[in-house]
């Protein structure tokens, strides 16, 4: 259910999103899981899945299940996106620590390193901030609007906004469906422009095609990126259905 | 930093709670973490432990830290029980399903069953019913109330508010800090004396000490157990610092 | 529908509440709002009722709707205590000042006192405790548990919790449902024998029948009341439907 | 301190937002609250402002304050905005009903009607959707985003999403800080291109000045507006506060 082999079917189905073309594979049933190995293998080590328990596999299964009403479709996205976010933020950097707890003892623990932010990309990856928030209390979120002419296909940032510090900072950049992956290209190179280097960035996504997965670790292959769920339909009318608008 | 070796060092601290006694350790350093098959084979397949990422390690740390200020106590204590939630639920059963997507493939999914509640034990536990609301819309919760007499230790049951088919429900059983084990052993007997089997309760907790994991374990060995944190000091002024009060 | 004036039907129905008894008023319709200067005249100048706009009467309509469903009851019962808890704020002491504003202007404001604290009665003024913590960020919140004995209705303190310097606070008591106002009146003594002056104490209130509000009145003439509803019948179902247990 | 006469210093501040600029007033202390009727001389009875109550005052203050953390100021700004979201709301068109209680008693209520949605003018109107979220559950959020060209000053809408049926719906606009009106302006103009009539939107607004009041209301004078204050200069560091970025 969280991840599963690339698979032949290629009819082009209409997407939400001005960048992104989902593949369709009606009534087809979905291949078996692909393994670690495989994993690692296609996309290298800075690609990680969120381990498959049955508390994600019941929230994938809500997310993709036509007949869930669109107030249960945000709740349970909203379970899935703050898992999402907290793997996201264990990627961050650390260094060990020492603290003295209210009994005198000294406890061995970790603390992360200051200087993070989000920066979400329009309009999907807003879904996202709250899950952020609710893990980072007043962590700065930027965003970033991408759109490409319906025409060339050129893809341009019709608006941008900034932590001014970003170069300096960890960016979680936050989007959930990605299906070709040009959106994603598109916002990291913006945030590379910004003189973010893309190992300081860290791509969190809710659902990936394996196209996308391909074409994201081929483009920036020190980029990390996270993801809930692998597999060649991403359900691209998430943003429509999580909030309602067009 | 999430599970330390038993150690022998058990000067007795004053507790905040009427039933628990902590094992100080003042200034020791923390022991190795304990292996996997240690625990096992010390409390048996039942008793689980949450994965012990970085975040996780950070989030015990900045609770035991006693430089931490109520407002951060409270707002990363309620990340990681979130994450002890998130990882309870994991364990209800569930069963397979097929759902139709919008655009009219099949996805094979899973479901959990319904019929859960949740049951607090007063009043530290009171902390973790956010969280299971935050994951269970609607949840019934119910709760609970021991002491236990200062002169003879004899525990009783002051309060008990369930849902009236508690019987035929799974329970999650919320209970953040566990010195002795006491007051947990008493809430699962009044669980089992309304009639619900111990395979059906899931003991949720932060901060476990290997005396109280034994205790518990080997009072109700069906009983599922999940903790953050296996050390042989529990943060016994959770309670206190969560709520700001005595 | 906020406010209504008392009524002579007094058929007694059962109630979930120990210590309350209802009024019970089968099929006969609501009379009249009870005029603010009756409500002065009846209960003096500490008893306040929420400004009953349409939006506090749809929210009291929904609660008292028989087919409201357990998610829609706590959604909606959890915006009503919302508003409760800012107006209960808004009784508290403060004091005129001066801040700088970014451009260098001076803002004549306000400011709160420092040293409140929240109590809820168990069970039902839990239900007020994430509303209170919504709108003041780490409020310390203790709790106090009354039963009454079923035979000589004498009411106990079974349990109670307070922040050790609550003397020296403004409490804001929180308790959603009064039928008769016994377990208020004894949660009141209690906080006062524990030296809080019946001057410091907001009592916050959703649903107050004309005898409870007249008997804590009555019996505490320097205690702050607000409620959102003065109706002889109290929805005793509160409890029961907002926490989905007996 | 929640409203204030027109003042006469008008230095010119750099502003936050492309199509505002702020008046700013060194050091200059504030004037006399306007009064209720001069607001309803000036602006028309669809300009409203909320009920100056000392808690609205508080959060003002806090607002203003160039000492206020981060995390504070988005905290009492998400108070505010819950305050205003409420009595916006509260404008909203409803009818009478009658609802059955548990106990079998009729209880004379109120409903509203179905069909609002939310309206966010990004960047600073997205901090107001949570709030709106809060009070109605999976109500369907759109957004637009205006943009003036800085040499001509000609507004431009470079992006909308609305929800499809937008035109049959009551829209609730939100942007918090107007200190010319220019971009709310463009913003009705948009909605009301998409078919939505002038009487079915209310705008939302946090912080407006007699400038931008007077052009919003004489540009729409059937359009409602709420705000929290009415002041000569408008907190224009707002939205770079609130999200933490340029």
């Amino acid at each position: 259910m969280c991840a599963s082999q690339e698979n032949s079917s290629n009819s082009n189905s209409e997407s939400n999103d001005a960048n992104e073309n989902s593949v369709s594979r009606p009534n087809s049933p979905i291949p078996a899981i692909t393994s670690a190995e495989e994993i690692l293998e296609n996309y290298g080590a800075n690609f990680k899945i969120l381990e498959c328990n049955s508390q994600v596999a019941e929230l994938l299964t809500i997310i993709r299940d036509k007949n869930t009403t669109r107030s249960d479709f945000k709740f349970y996205a909203d379970r899935l996106i703050r898992l999402v976010i907290e793997e996201s933020l264990n990627q961050l950097p650390y260094s060990d620590c020492s603290v003295e707890t209210p009994t005198g003892a000294i406890y061995e623990g970790l603390k992360y390193r200051s200087g993070n932010c989000g920066v979400s990309i329009i309009r999907s990856g807003e879904a996202m901030e709250q899950g952020l928030r609710d893990c980072c209390r007043s962590i700065r979120i930027g965003k970033i609007l991408v759109e490409s002419d319906s025409d060339t296909h050129v893809a341009r940032v019709v608006y941008a906004r900034f932590p001014d510090d970003i170069a300096r900072r960890q960016v979680l950049l936050m989007y959930p469906i990605m299906s070709t992956g040009n959106t994603a290209v598109n916002a990291v190179n913006v945030l590379k422009e910004h003189g973010v280097p893309e190992s300081s960035i860290i791509l969190s996504n809710l659902f990936c095609t394996p196209i996308a997965a391909k074409t994201v670790v081929t483009a920036f292959p020190k980029l990390k990126i996270l993801t809930s769920e692998l597999h060649p339909v991403a359900p691209n009318h998430f943003g429509q259905k999580y909030f309602g608008t067009d």
